[in-house]
């Protein structure tokens, strides 16, 4: 039987072990399924951010959870809506209850470093209110020891960095940065099986408006699905980010899990 | 009986009047009930988004629902987090049915043009969801034709405002401008009864990680809870940032409701 | 910077102080969006119950949370029913859960002492609920010794002070007294300027019968949404009514919470 | 196999043929299960409820549901409070939600007109927001043709029965005529066997402050339960109740039903 | 006034002298309102489940709670499906929420000795749900020493009865045994005066293909609804059933409670 | 970029492609991550259904969503229970709406043959009210076409490949069958690098009563967690079986969507 940091793959006593003696980080992935333009598949956020949570669980001596592969509801400035084709969108309520009853199966588990690994922007505020309910009610059956730490796996990118990826023009923020250079540039190294650099689109950028209206605005997003263009992309720069940020992961464990 | 712009103060058929022959657009401020430093009222965003509402109804010829005073739980890396005192902290769930509730009642009275107008950074994705389930709800109704707009009133800044404003110095984002400088000045200008500028603390700047923490690390933030320091306010900056403020949001429903 | 009963007002040491320091008791006023005829405001139950609190806070030294301006549903015998114009119905549950929500909230600042002052007939066992299950869920969480006072305002008016405002006629009730009498005297004595008395309407009064039909009949309601008519009003008995119904919720909490 | 007004004895083409044949009344009784005081049965409410149902039943060609036997958590000052041993509260969600499905299935079954007859006082607006409900998720799978009539059977009482019952007492109101004259006699005169007159105790009458405490103060009820006396009760008054409510009841569906 | 095992007919003190001085056993029939075809009442389910629970209750000391009648959604391949007239369905999430709510009730009482008795295929995994609850939120409260025994009264049957029953031909299982030999020979037993042998259909067997569809197929259930022939069920087959039923769900209640 | 049945795997325009002009059937995956012995892993249940899925797929030009990887909570009788280590139990009401919204959301991306293919026993009813509340928020919005089969993939079993795999022994049941032969035999086929047979258990066989206890009697199971013994597992058995039932999962989608 192989060893391995994903904890489908385990049996439960070796998890067990694990966790009671080796005080093992438990990562939970979250990420979607959204479109991503004609040149990336829908899977991205909850493939890289599982890229995240598996490469720093080999750092840290972690365990992976399966990701949660459907997120909160794309967002049209910031994922192209939820009328799109091939995005699936879950209702709030059930993403927080989702991650929630995981997060509290984990604790019961013996874990108490736990982490959540996002992908998906939209997800941000959900994944809050689920760590915070996971405690809430962890504390209510009595257990107040349990430590959970949420981040967006790219919060922070290295000012040089960024000057590296868009060669002196602006960093668009990671709200418009969907499908375009970061994610473009993380797939080629990660997964290039999945990304077909010729289908990228040449297209206008959105000019978003700051507000937004329900039902969306379909016109508001180019045809594509893209935010910003993924042209300038390389696996080279995927290589730059991905271990960027697999360093940002993993340090921010160690600090606070040590 | 006094003209009014807030729906509180009108008679039912007054108010069925403006819906019926003067398509009136109604807007809804949301807000929170948050603690804002030592220096600043606990109910600042929602006094700052109603005043937006009114002076903007005022200039459209709409209507102002009474205000939700209560927002969604504070994060520590946005507004303090939701273990202070003071901060009444709504789950996700429910303000997103609050605000859901109220949004299909104003189009059940008829009004098409409906307006969310946002003064706590927390609310975005949960007014989104909220937003969303109004619109696909009425729509079980066989009611099609409703359109709300949603926008946080500060989600744009010009930039020779910002210059302007910071005389210089980085514009921190709207996460990290809690009880600083733009709250400090626009209630200078709106509500200066309650601001006292003697009480703003000298602390040192939180210098918050890339991720959050559940149960929340208070030592993350400022004692007095301010995430920037206001003492720059002026009366007279917040004028700028009022005014301008008021015109986005003007123009905005003016540009999507004519 | 003024001082203030008003929670929104406060900074959050300032409320912290009050509820540590002085063991005051929280307010959380109650009330409705509803039609009250041609000649009152839909805000007449959120008005008049945060009046009342206000008041009362003044009398035991205690402070207002901002009011809950929205209601549960309108019924046709005792508000003109869920569908008329102006008038905004929550759901059962979304009252439920924001009370419940705001009360867990106060209690967690560490005030011990709240009371919920209600102005809408139909919030009844729905504010039950929402202090039962706040009690509830704070045991769950170990606290155990928080106590709520819930009221409607008026529920209780001395023979003699009907037999003043009556004028030897019978009381019809509180679920009658839609846009009547009290209501009327009520406002023309705490908010005049949204009282027009000429526009109180001749009708036949309604003749219930004893049931609910579901969907409502609008032909129980007379055309202007008053069940009983309200041209006996005047500031005078509104004072008499008000300055009563201040007495009474200020005597019971001082009974209650000393 | 015996005829029957009890949908529960019905084969489902029986049934089917008196909805679709006899354009059939459904009839669904709720009640609770709550203390009575020493001489009454925990079931009380739904015993009446459901007597009354289908004494109606048998009037107006209806048939009727299995009662609901279980009802909205009982108040202080209504019924002794949630906290009584026998009481049985249901929260009000699950009240709304189970009274709702079953009102959905009988128009789904094919009736249009439905009663719900109410034997518990504290049901009232539970009751109105489950029909309410009901016919709002009917309306979007596109029945908009169901009529739900809904009462307590005895909010009605003629002023001469009042006089006959309480010999020149006052009548105390239903919220008070708990386990008291009225209930004592009607079971007397429908189930006999459940009453045991010698056990009504000699007690001080409650003295209800205006308002309600939570958690509730048990002190404020008389050790037995009871929240008025029912020594004065007799089959004779009972009968008098019962048939002039089961006679109130058929009038109400006669004249809405036709 | 009579003894009795139901809970309904007991006055409140008795039911908790049992409770408290006889340490009673609380029992919790469950059934469902669903078609059983054109020779046996709707009520089946929860009439039969009723019947087990007295007859335990008598053998044990125990108290029966009143039965819910109402199931889980009925499905096709096990019941006929939720579209049959005559059937109600109730949502999932209302059955757990009601059955839990009750649980917990006679928890509160005192009763630390609970069981389930379930009469509806269907209703299986729900009812797991609500008692897993129920002790999830008792913990929570405190209450760390509930137990609850719950059964399909059916689960089991000796194969010398099966033996006796089929006749020699094959047991279809439970899920096909519905309105067939085993309901058909419980009811000439229990309830003699609701069976109608006369009007067993002659129809071919359902033939099911392993899995479901939604919406359901109609025309995979026999015109009756019986999912197998009833024709041989005589009262001396259901007396052999019913009598081994009763005593395998009294030694299941002794075995564990003792 | 690789042709993939996974839908993850494709790009928004080729997933909109197949489904608008292959009238793609799409396939979704259910399991769960629940504890499977020594000699198995905890994702056995998720693997094997998204395999037979895949499979399918191929066969029928399907196209497969991400799996569900959190099934319904753990039996004791039927899994083990759900106070294991490693099992992940979702709440009833979680699992619905999870399933719920994705399968909405499918059926809005313009998929008309849907697929629910079932690995994990306890999933049964929470998958039926998933499918079933899809089917009816879907009629809400007006789409009245879509259908959805849902199947366990080894409902059926041949009884002649019976006769193989248990070698003349009598076929314990689904039920019983956790993490004994039949799930070993397929695991050794599918995925062997997961399988340690050196580790399977020699205990005692599980003797259940016929009812479940809440809290569970973990001394009920085998420490190792199976339910039966899986020694005799071979590959080659595995294959049978896999075979079998990709046949008859492949047929089944074939009978109804042709």
């Amino acid at each position: 039987m192989q060893t391995s940091v994903m904890m489908s793959d385990l049996t439960w006593d070796e998890y067990q072990r694990r966790i009671e003696q080796e005080d093992a980080i438990v990562l939970l992935p979250v990420g979607a399924l959204e479109q991503h333009g004609y040149h990336l598949p829908l899977g991205v956020d909850w493939m890289m951010s599982t890229y995240m949570a598996r490469r720093t669980a080999e750092n840290v001596g972690g365990i992976v959870v399966p990701p949660i592969t459907f997120g909160y509801r794309s967002q049209i400035r910031t994922g192209g809506g939820p009328d799109r084709c091939g995005t699936v969108n879950l209702d709030g309520m059930t993403l927080i209850n989702l991650v929630k009853d995981v997060l509290k199966e984990i604790v019961r588990h013996g874990a108490r470093k736990v982490a959540v690994v996002d992908g998906h922007f939209e997800n941000r505020f959900y994944l809050d209110e689920a760590c915070f309910l996971a405690i809430r009610e962890l504390e209510y059956a009595g257990i107040t020891d349990a430590r959970i730490l949420k981040m967006l796996y790219a919060e922070y990118i290295k000012p040089e960095t960024l000057e590296k990826v868009y060669a002196g023009k602006p960093y668009p923020g990671l709200d418009l940065e969907h499908a375009g250079i970061l994610e473009t540039a993380m797939m080629l190294y990660c997964h290039p099986e999945h990304v077909d650099m010729s289908r990228i689109a040449d297209e206008d950028l959105p000019n978003f408006p700051p507000y937004d209206m329900f039902p969306g605005h379909q016109d508001w997003v180019p045809e594509s699905g893209c935010l910003s263009p993924g042209h300038a992309a390389t696996a080279e720069i995927g290589k730059l980010l991905v271990e960027e940020f697999v360093d940002l992961v993993t340090a921010s464990l160690k600090k606070e899990f040590r």
